[in-house]
């Protein structure tokens, strides 16, 4: 077994761990070399001047963006940041899009939702996914109710490396999917429902029991979780092409 | 609008309504006209023999059913009623089989099962509705992990009036279905699963919850009620026709 | 068993899947055809730009219809369907009126509820079922607190092919309804009452735990799916009767 | 506002209490005094010894009782109180029968189940207020899936001064007593039931949610509590009636 | 056994159901004889219109409460019964004061809340009381976290015939209180608290778990369903008291 | 769009669905071409002769796997397949392993767990990938609790292409671990605990709310699960590299 | 065993137990005696003049604090004490600062959060113990997400006598800091995060199952309650201290 | 800020952190000197064996001890440790009990339990202290029922340092004595109860809701909790008396 202080010393994941004070908050200036995307400011919960000052820390050394900006945050990050943009539908916005860290990945990612209303959670989802430069395939409305608008779509679904399925209400999309493809699914409950849908806690449940083997799940409405975990498992197929070249 | 008392002298259904005390119990012993099917005794969590009691108060007048019989209760039933038949799968003891009523109604039910682990609630169903002289089509094992199972069986389940689905785990079999026909779909939670199926909590909620239209639900393992809406429906068709001709 | 390749290639119902795109959403456009009913836009959690256009393709080929319209939606979807009815008390928007697909079936349905405070769930239902044609009963405040108030209703109820039963609070009337009637009940529970009436989860599982035979359940206030059962189960009789004939 | 010192010394309920050390229990002496009704053992979750200790100390005093008794421990509480009686249903045991309480009192207490299997929870109530020395109607196996065999007892419930109703599965029962009755009720939820009966919260919620006044709930399976209560209000009627005279 | 018909005929307490039909509800314009109180109207979840017409039917025959009516509804309600009065804090609108139906009952009940937060619940009880005529002694904000403001209290307390104690958060003071009397308590958990406090669920399960004898619970916030407790019982005991003189 | 009759004729993954009946099953004998997997048969739930069928249909064309075998029905499986193996610590039974799938497959995976008593479902998943082929990295027992455990093995994870973590009680490890690393992380909840840790529900609950960056959640105790993930990743990770050669 | 009336005259603590009406409110005016802080006004739920007088009976013998004060109600509240004193970040208002209670322990009391969204109830915290005279470390933004934000922190967190954690979300960071402190920490549950996060139920029941030994935990955003237990450690470690010399 | 480096290589604790592997567990050897005492053995879900070799290792530097040791598995650990005490109400197992760290401390604490069914917990944090060396004062059978059996006990309580409170079903008493007391009392709630006490999750959110300040709450049972709660809170105490010296 290692010794502890070798270890310490020699990790390089672990010195690849700097920080900055920004207000109250320790930015994770060294999460983009940890992890491939840099650390993302969830707006949800969060005054507008702690925001900025995290978005302005992070315009420094990468990519700024915040996730879950609503309609009252995004005027005062436009005056912040008048070259921002703003993706209302995903809720993101994006502090310095000039800088963006894109690296056209040899990877390709589907984005599905069973239905019209679950497509704000897999737009922020694609819109992380698109300032990571990967191309998407993005097919929305093919819940179960009505099965024949997803078969069409099976030969685009097998051209992608993974797929990220997005479902209320019954959350059975996902399943129905890893039970056709080959690929690893990432199954997101979405909030959309009503009485015993329980704001997405039965689609969790429904993708959690699934015994489609292929499948595994992160939390309602995470977007951002689903993206994250996409960009994990293309990250490492892009680079076992390259170094197999 | 009607006057009480005309309503109460007047009401047929209510004249149905006779009782026979039988011990603690007091027996529903015009069930059989007022419902089109006996009361059936639920031999979980009673004493054996009260068990033996209301069977036999039934055997007086009807078919004599008892459900959720476990195999240390049903040696002494067949003791008790030694022409009785034990259906082990569907764990339901008929004390007096020749005695049936059985009328070939002009009408035929599906029963489908997601999995092979759900085939006790399945067969509960069966067991009552083969009583009640319905002739059935099972389809078992066609869950969703592998779509095509279900796909050969579609023209087997148009021939039917109404389609009783029994799913655990995910629960998403009863939708799927649901958005393919147009018969009356009755779905039936199974408590099969682990983790987060929640013996059967989560099927439950997804059937609920599913946005395919003509789905109604019972509660979990529940093949009694099952085979009861089946035949509250069927028997309105069987009627509906017979008054046609 | 069937071929596969057979399967597919003759399955009627599966040739009546067509779809459209329209925006991000895919059309069920064959709905109508598969289920007897066409596709009925929930508008909750959708953009008004949506609903307009979901329903604008719908007028193209059948009855077009959107559910839980709220107050501020409806001023929008008057101007976009200026000879759309809108359904106060249900919630309800029909963009083209006259061209519904009335079809005077030979059954009826009776619709009741156990408080004042639950009509507007009933209404939903009401207002779907007399598009497609249904003649109603309509039996409201009838609950189990003054049990006189339904007894009264009895006659009414018994002429009626299926009966739907909406309850809130304590969700008992259905049960007790199961216990009088023959025909099949739809118990839908709603969302009134407070404490651990739970938003309907309370009157949910009183309904689904009831051992009177004949009765299935929906979603929490899900009127929809009430009437899309019994329409499921009144086209059967309906077709019943016909093919008698 | 009274001194606290001079309320300490003169509040004639706080000189009631008293207590005495048995092992590492401290027994309530006084609570006869104090609320009419010795305290009580609850066998479940207790070992033998301890039991058995705790009633010995009790029959110094008072009748000695223990509650939820099952079949392992009768057997050494026979043999230790060999002039015990043992009721089984119950599951109560009462060390020194001899040495009653009973008073006689003047007011009349109704026990009513919906079913069978709920009857265990009503003979715990019922074998209290036999100690206790009230006169008992019973009346079991009335729930509402057949509720003449209620109608016909109306009577017999209008001779009592309160009744206890338990109910299992869908515990519907209580609210439609409370609201044929001015009694006041007493409801219990029994643990009777499968699936979303949830071993009696389904119950428990249903009688909470009632809107019929004049109704109170113990907890689940509490036969117990709600003898208490019963004896509560009946001991206060009892003995207005005798300060009136 | 009585017959079903004889029972039906010579019920006193059925012949005492009357109805009108008022809109779409039907009032239950006896439950005055049958329970003693008027029915109240709930004002939350009705319209505005509805409540109006309830109440005027209601003057024609006895008092008209409405309970839950919240600060937008009372102008409107003001203007239609210029006379009505309204308590604020405890929400009950009274259309016709002068015609109420004080009996002065020769009871005594009190009311108790743990903090001052829960006085909305018990002022609900409180004028719902007063209307029927009984004094009252209000004992507020005496909790467990200060237990001597509870002991001075001791003797006004053991004046009472019956005692609602209403308390949020941990719900610990029904129970202490129960510990201390020997007349019945009738606890209502209060909405009030926050995190594992659940909006008065887990008051709602302390009181019903609590070991104290002569306690029984209802809904949460629900000062009526106490009074209406308090009132069955208080009414048997003044009845008691009035048929022994 | 595609015409749906085109996609399913062309679609390949359709035509590997296959399937043969045994007994009431029906087995998805193409899975392992769909899939790259084989259909394993949960035992849980299954009677044995079932389970002995479904093998003997399997080794006809794959390796024939059981899991969640217990101790049981290991005896009757080694009788009826006498060269089959029995994982007991992972209740993984395997019929015929001399016909494995292995594939000595250019990645490689890291098993973690935080206690000792989450080995269990560790091994369920380390007993399939062995089958399947993949070099393992098992890291057990070095949960949050003594942090340095974790620090000294950071550089074998770092080795590794994706990482499954199982663990129960808090749930913390899969975060902690997805902080440092840039492999996806699949997060397996174990029913170890006691109290709130409720079967697994709590670290379900704690690895779904995760802010880390790139992890992704299976079913309580779900070995089989986390296998057929990480399988999938690797699968294509796999290709990827073969196919960039 | 002594005496029951001797306990109560001798019990010092008893005879600080005293109280004052205001309004319907019984205010505890010896609380600063008894618990060594002053009764703290609670704002949320209670009405602006009921916070108005408690805080003026209040002034009169200790520091008058109101915690949970909301935007609405500072302005009232200021202009009745002006030279009240608003902390906005931790929603609590002194309304006579310079009375304060201070005594400058000879302890320190860490307050770390996991994120810059925690720190409202961490402020709430350090707002009452900076009012009671502790000197404070504040350690904020250090969740695990990025492990060596904490890390650098170890030196000053063993400085301190105790340690408030608070985290929302998967609540983990208290579990890990126990790992390396010998210190005792109070873990304190944010509402912090969105879906499985259940407004702080996960962090709370990961914190109650944490292996780590040393921790207890306190309601959901109860920075008050987290104070008044660092309060109540810190005391005795300030009396034993001053004892000792 | 302090450098990274710089911390990890200065950071005392950290080097404290020493590991041994012990078959398939990894074993905290350094736990003594960095938490004050050393790891114990959950023996709950942990095979015999393990249990074992962990204690076996444990014995090479420590106390050895093991909880949650049933009937079952004592008779193993006698015999792999024939000098080991068996603490059977405790369910601690000692394997060298001569070689205890006993440091007797200058602190003392009490232990409370509310009913005689919670001592099992209690006796576990006891039997742990005792070892450590805690002078402690246990007051057994003092719930709310009957208030005054604690009332005599409190100038015991106040010559504690601590109080760990145990109690189920409701789960009041932690409050009551926190409302009477200065010092720290750590609440635990047993799993004794039915019904809605639901395993003691009633007994946690009453305690966890308590507006009682200076109370800190553990996992449901966890008797080894507390007292590790205990012993950081009281260690501190002894360090700073120590040190003021």
């Amino acid at each position: 077994m290692p010794e502890l202080t070798d270890t310490l010393e020699n990790n390089h994941t672990f010195f690849y761990a700097n920080m900055q004070q920004v207000g109250n908050a320790l930015l994770d200036t060294h999460r983009s070399l940890r992890k491939g995307f840099p650390e993302v400011v969830l707006a949800e919960g969060k005054e507008i001047s702690d925001i900025i000052n995290l978005l302005n820390a992070l315009t420094q050394s990468t990519t700024a963006i915040a996730t879950r900006v609503n309609n009252e945050k995004v005027a005062q990050l436009t005056s912040a940041f008048p070259a921002g943009i703003w993706h209302e539908k995903a809720r993101v916005f994006i502090a310095n899009p000039q800088e963006n860290i894109c690296h056209h990945y040899a990877t390709k990612i589907a984005i599905v939702t069973a239905g019209n209303s679950d497509i704000f959670v897999a737009e922020e989802a694609a819109c992380l996914l698109e300032v990571a430069g990967y191309p998407l395939e993005k097919i929305y409305d093919v819940g179960i109710a009505a099965l024949h608008r997803l078969l069409v779509h099976l030969d685009h679904l097998n051209e992608c490396d993974t797929v990220i399925v997005v479902a209320g209400m019954d959350g059975a999309l996902p399943a129905v999917i890893a039970g056709l493809m080959i690929q690893p699914v990432i199954a997101v409950p979405s909030s959309i429902g009503y009485g015993v849908a329980k704001n997405g806690m039965t689609a969790l449940n429904t993708m959690l029991s699934s015994c489609a083997p292929g499948i595994a799940v992160v939390n309602i409405d995470n977007g951002y979780g689903a993206a994250m975990m996409a960009h994990a498992i293309c990250l490492r197929i892009h680079q076992g092409k390259k170094n197999a070249q």
